[in-house]
């Protein structure tokens, strides 16, 4: 047997693509006593969840709720749920996230039809037009809102609206995006979107809210056959997490104490203000930029495709060994930052200002470490 | 929007058929500071926790490790990667949760071949033989070793020795029975094994410990078809966690701070020994069993067929009203005992001795809180 003491973590800064830091309050909250999945105090808070859910996606989908699994497990409930064996899905991919799609489309028995842009950019609308126009026989669209492999903001509310002028359905990436930048699942027409507690919303890993429309629901009603995964059946789901006025009917046991800090965490960003949170990702983004350009570093994405919140930067040539760069930076700074993922492992580094993590602080520390590293 | 300030849970003692008791250290590992899920220090807490968990299942197999969701998440696990189209499984249902394997099997494509046995007796192992014989193209046995909707013990040694006398892989369902009652993984034979953390291992709910021995692995490696589920892929998830001595791959975003609190409690276990942990789930059974006698409750379940952590007791005559008696429970002495499920429901309550629940103390309390409310 190995050591088998306790655990102590070293306290790091999370500047990666996340997880994010974590805020005190809700680091508390996740320490709360357990109580039952089915206590009232618990059913409560199911319902605030849901509420607060709802604002921060903007909408008043009834179907908004979080999955008891990290963001990979939302994008499965999205894809099994809605993509039935023969259909057909526009998949956008421009990062390592669309790929994942595709998967996700083939094991559900679809049909995949790739829209490819290049990694670090937006999502071209005129390839997807051009894509629907060719496939008549598609119903759905799927594309990454913030791909976290990149660093790119690819337009939602045109992609939606395309999709929608195509009789397609739209399956919405916004595990990066919720919280960080503007995302109205209503106003823009988004059928299903999922996210991940671990980036914006400044919560552990581990949860990923969901929201279904009107029309989503109508699919999945109409299947003609059964979800394939029993966990993530939306049909079972929403007897868990809509009582309706009856009785809740049991599904799976919740993880009673990562709800505690998903409800924390939305309790702070209603207190901030969503406007204002968007708002501040920006201005931390602005400062951050301006300090990597004082560095002499450049970005992976051009400009008006950036996420503020996930910033890739070329690695420049006088680093001979990333990882050792990367791996300095946690040991002598107990600074996170994120590799580069798939086709731009080795050439991107990752910088995340994501939900609490978006401040001055973490900004000036980053800042700081960098120059001191790349001076060496 | 409704109330959206700090939520703060009433200080509950769980004694229903999970989530069980979180001792405080437990909650204190879990509020540690968040880092990231490639984080060398991280990286080192997930061999820890294999190696523990490698104890707490009493096997040497390599793929050992909590899956990022509960506890269906990990039956779910078992199935979609053992069980492909065309495959028979034999599930043995005495329970609520043999009939979710029957569930599972269908949506993997594969036949099953049920035996049933009453809600609140073991699996009879004459009749899983005679189904064996009958249907010598299964290839796969499944049954629950602890049935928590009832409270049975089934002798998954006998079980596993008449699946492998038949040439069938077993796959075993041991949320509750983990720590709380003997179980020899590599003994006895078994090929895939689930648990929760929320039941004897006394961590929050949301993680679900699986194992899976060679012969698993190779019909896995064997597969025609891809698993249906990206998320639950244990050819990606292996990859993941499994270093191998190089870089571990990016599979999804594991549950941080979960992991903290997993680990504590399989700390906690490993102190107190496991043989130990099984004595005193004894011990305190008897004593409740007392208790129970002398308020003149009896029990489902015969009592060499019963799980010493899920005492199921017939509700007496005397109440009219047992949702509204365990409300009282829950209002007047913070106690939380669990209701009868599908065909017990209205008929038994179910009362938790699960891991750092199985007290002297949460006894007391039981008993005391049933005497008052017994005698109004």
């Amino acid at each position: 047997m190995p050591a088998s003491s306790s655990f102590m973590p070293p306290k790091r800064t999370l500047m990666g693509p996340g997880p994010s830091d974590v805020p005190d309050r809700v680091l508390a909250a996740l320490a709360q006593p357990t109580i039952g999945h089915l206590d009232p105090a618990f059913q409560g808070l199911m319902e605030d969840i849901k509420a607060l859910l709802k604002y921060a996606f903007q909408t008043e989908n009834r179907l908004t709720f979080p999955v008891s699994a990290p963001g990979s497990a939302g994008m499965e409930t999205c894809f099994v749920n809605l993509v039935e064996p023969g259909d057909t899905v526009i998949v956008c991919q421009n990062g390592a996230f669309g790929g994942r799609m595709k998967e996700n489309v083939e094991r559900c028995g679809g049909t995949a039809v790739m829209v490819m842009d290049d990694w670090g950019r937006a999502v071209s609308p005129a390839k997807v037009e051009a894509a629907l126009k060719a496939h008549p026989e598609a119903n759905i669209l799927a594309f990454v809102h913030a791909e976290t492999s990149t660093g790119a903001l690819s337009d939602a509310e045109t992609l939606c609206r395309l999709a929608q002028d195509h009789d397609c359905l739209t399956i919405v990436d916004a595990v990066t995006s919720l919280g960080g930048v503007p995302l109205y699942v209503d106003k823009w027409g988004i059928d299903a979107v999922y996210s991940g507690s671990q980036k914006c919303l400044s919560c552990p890993p581990g949860i990923s809210p969901v929201s279904f429309g009107d029309r989503a629901i109508a699919k999945i009603r109409a299947r003609t056959t059964k979800v394939q995964s029993w966990f993530l059946d939306l049909n079972l789901v929403m007897d868990y997490w809509e009582s309706n006025g009856g009785a809740r009917s049991y599904h799976h046991t919740a993880p009673v104490n990562a709800m505690y800090a998903l409800h924390e965490s939305l309790v702070m960003l209603k207190e901030e203000g969503l406007e204002n949170a968007w708002a501040r990702h920006q201005t931390m983004h602005e400062k951050l930029r301006d300090g990597l350009k004082e560095l002499g570093l450049t970005y992976l994405v051009p400009a008006p495709e950036r996420l503020p919140q996930l910033n890739s930067v070329m690695i420049p040539d006088t680093v001979t060994d990333e990882a050792a760069f990367r791996s300095a930076l946690l040991t002598d700074h107990n600074l996170e930052i994120g590799a580069g993922l798939g086709t731009l492992a080795g050439k991107v580094w990752r910088i995340g200002l994501m939900g609490y993590g978006a401040s001055d602080k973490n900004i000036a520390l980053c800042l700081n470490a960098l120059r001191t590293l790349l001076r060496r």
